[in-house]
């Protein structure tokens, strides 16, 4: 079955928020999510009606996300899995900048103070699309090179369910229920699997970047709107992080602070998947993740960091 | 006022959990606390009806907490004072445990794994309580220091109000809002200062440690029940991070991973108050802040770290 | 000039050790290494006379390095280059191991005691090398894939120059004059560029990896003895940190710890060499480096930890 | 036997450098230092013939060093123990500044750029100093605050002998053979313990602090000369960190970073040590530990940092 909804609200958080659509496992989603601040297909940014709001108190505005939604039958323990069938990119632009208070080379924790440094200036950036030929380019008036012409390389950056204790702080924060990872492996023809911790998991998503470097060094990737075709199934079986599978990699995705507690995250749990479901002897999968296993940062600017362990599926046992 | 309030539910999340009591600035509370294990002051765990539960998720079981108080008039953007005038230990005896997976000298990320290496043992620690001469003392069968003698400093483990934007994942978590700081700064004759995020604060605590080392090493304090005596107060203006104020030292307490991250933010705060509320031109602050300013590690075993950046009120205008 | 060396005598520092050969830039060297272990072609260990030994202090005996091979007129303030023009593999095999007290999942910091947790026990490894089809077998009689083939990477672990300052403690440490950086982009058909701290340079090399992945997580690559030919040049110009550049990239290797310190180093360094050489406008830099910027963590098991920031030359000015 | 020592050169490295003075076990050191910056008593820069220079490499400028002295029978494996009975400041004025682009809420590694923001600015101050009183007065133009009066704490900033493995890069870093560790705990009334690496220990010394608050956030503390009177030892027992003793502590100063490193460094150390010289036993001595635990930071600036470990000695057995 395949459900389309238009979204008419969009939540900030991570959490037990109202469903807005039940889904069964095998069902497949199309929707749209606004960009990172805010702004739709039309470059329009959402109305405060259509945000989370709460009589006595705030919430973070980046990062709007669609859903939740409910999936029939998720408890927690099972493991929520996303086909990332279709990123369609609906706007003909992508905005970025160079935060002035945020990113791998500057103030490394979100909203806090950790230099007595003045703060770098912001710059903002558009970067045109052109989505026949899948590329993006920039005018750069300064520079020497002048009009550089990317690839595009469209992602969800956020993409989660409601995690094991409450609801989490503001949307820019990845952890193990998933959430603003900014990894550039959650694209189309990989497979998404999330954690549920609440009946129906909840699943909201958003922030799609049409490319991004490793790290998202300046703390902002290209920032545009999209419609999403996403589709759900279940696996009756527990997981401590997100990860993700594709033809060639099982992935895991692990997020906290510092850089070297995300990168050991990852490893611990892709070893740990080795052995538990490919039939690895432990240390022969150590020793195999040392001499083949891959690893890329998919970002050192959120409140925690992302590092993504990759191990190639041919020394899978078949 | 005097407020005596006999606790009979507690949380395990800093957040918009329906206050117990409603309290005036000026007020004073005098309640009890169970232990970090959730037992009374008869050595009775609580019941499971007297826990935070929710019918579609879980709730961590450590650090229960009394409250939360609703304090009339206290609106996002203020500061909830809490002068800790009384902690009265209610029980002879304190367990404490060198943790298995948790603690500074091993796993440090509480509830995730970091190591291949084979956890820790257990080990359990039942110390007696003289309250009369304020003293702990300890059988160790196998050392040659067989019955150490040490001094007791009681002090609130757990304490803080709801967070800005949803409700903190788990009781052991410590940040802006206060909550697991575990500093033994935070006792009698001290004035903590927690920044108001919610409508009416809603201060909770709990977790009264009868001494601790700097840090908290082994991840267990001297764990055990109290009776609080506090004075609630507010100030009209904001802060970003929990202060405490004594006769002899104004402190910030920064909470975050990495260590140094704890560290920056408690001295960038403290930096910043200095010249904001006591005239110090802001390079003559960082100056006097390097040759006189005192610093101490209260946790390296929580999700976040806790610093304490301390300089001396002789050095405040009169 | 082509230089037929064969070594007699291993260093185990980077520093002002006597050269054992005077070279010209643009000549080249051809010449043999000892694998990590010092085992030679045939399996076997260097002896005691062939180290670098003292009368009145030891040297660590890991990593002998070939070398020291004095560059006529580089002076301090140079750029010494070294095309790595052919890694041929001289040994039908490469041990590797799983260490006990040294990778990232396990003690951080080699020779240093961090963990009260019981080392892992050092499983040890012989990878069959199949020289002719680039590829290695192990054989794991207790997983269920027994017996899986790598691909070979063969790239030089430990590459080097003396150091700015005095002689560095061990040929495990890496940092600004290269060293054992375990980097797999320091290959064939790449040319390093090392910055000349004292007169002749003093390049010394070994520590042949013939495949690892990313990370080195287990401490240990595929450790092998090799033949090499390296083409020396030099530039009458000054860098801070190690670059390897080939066809497809410009990277900066940078080397420190905690991870995220070397993140930054190399991510500066090549934001700033984008400025300095290639005309780029310094927002118009980081915008860049953040869209297409790559980046890989070449090992986390170090005394410091290396990680690589790479940018693509197709979007260097032509 | 007492040696009165002049020097005439002063070393910027800690390693095999000539050694200035045999003396033997028992005897005792008078020698003056010069500042951090290389001013005499006189406020006087030493001249560049009294440094430490090489025909073919440069050594950093600051910290200059005294000695090395030799102790006769000093051999690797033994420990070198340092009294210190005395530190008479030799000038009546000391200099300190906020560093530039040095210090714990800055760049945090001296000479490397981890950073895109604009340097601090460099601001100096002159400290003068009451010697009778033991404080210190400045000058403060523009804070309410004018003229703060601080108490001296006199102590020796960098002291240390030849490292393990050979000379360290310069006299800024703290390790395993001491060096600019900054920690205020190395004053009078103290015993340093070091490690012996080479024959005769090689003991150099200078970097006098008049006072320093905890960490040495700006980078610099109240930098001034003075004459030092210093008693020798000779343990034949090993250690691996140095460790201060005095009448009421047991103390052991890790070096390393990130600051966490240095915290678990220092805690391990003072942890092993308690199990094998004073008989308790391992999981007593960590909850010991634990419970009655103190810890410094004595410094967040150097490319080292470095954390005190500190044990009560009324728990050590009598």
């Amino acid at each position: 079955m395949i459900h389309r909804f238009k979204p008419t609200k969009y939540y900030n958080t991570y959490g037990p928020n109202p469903p807005v659509l039940h889904v069964s496992p095998g069902d497949t989603i199309v929707t749209t999510t606004v960009d990172a601040g805010g702004l739709d297909q039309d470059g329009n940014k959402i109305t405060e009606e259509m945000r989370q709001t709460s009589p006595d108190t705030e919430y973070s505005a980046s990062n709007p996300l669609t859903g939740p939604f409910y999936v029939d039958g998720a408890e927690p323990g099972d493991t929520l899995t996303v086909e990332i069938q279709r990123i369609t990119l609906t706007r003909p632009t992508a905005w970025s900048a160079n935060a002035s208070n945020f990113g791998g080379l500057t103030e490394e924790a979100p909203g806090r103070r950790l230099l007595l440094n003045e703060p770098l200036p912001r710059t903002s950036f558009e970067w045109r699309l052109d989505r026949e030929n899948n590329t993006a380019t920039i005018n750069f008036p300064e520079s020497k090179v002048r009009n550089p012409v990317i690839p595009l390389h469209p992602f969800i950056g956020s993409i989660g369910v409601a995690p094991r204790y409450g609801r989490v702080e503001m949307s820019l924060t990845p952890g193990e229920y998933g959430g603003n990872m900014d990894s550039p492996e959650v694209c189309v023809d990989s497979t998404l699997h999330l954690p549920v911790n609440r009946k129906g998991g909840l699943l909201v998503f958003g922030d799609i970047h049409a490319a991004q470097g490793d790290g998202e060094l300046s703390g902002v990737a290209l920032e545009t709107s999209a419609e999403l075709q996403l589709k759900i199934g279940l696996i009756k079986k527990q997981i401590e992080w997100p990860r993700v599978v594709n033809d060639d990699w099982i992935m895991v995705l692990g997020s906290s602070r510092p850089l070297m507690e995300a990168y050991k995250i990852a490893h611990v749990a892709i070893f740990e998947w080795l052995v538990a479901d490919y039939g690895y002897a432990k240390w022969d999968a150590l020793q195999m993740l040392s001499q083949v296993g891959r690893c890329t940062i998919a970002n050192t600017v959120d409140p925690n960091y992302t590092v993504v362990a990759k191990f190639p599926r041919k020394y899978l046992p078949q």
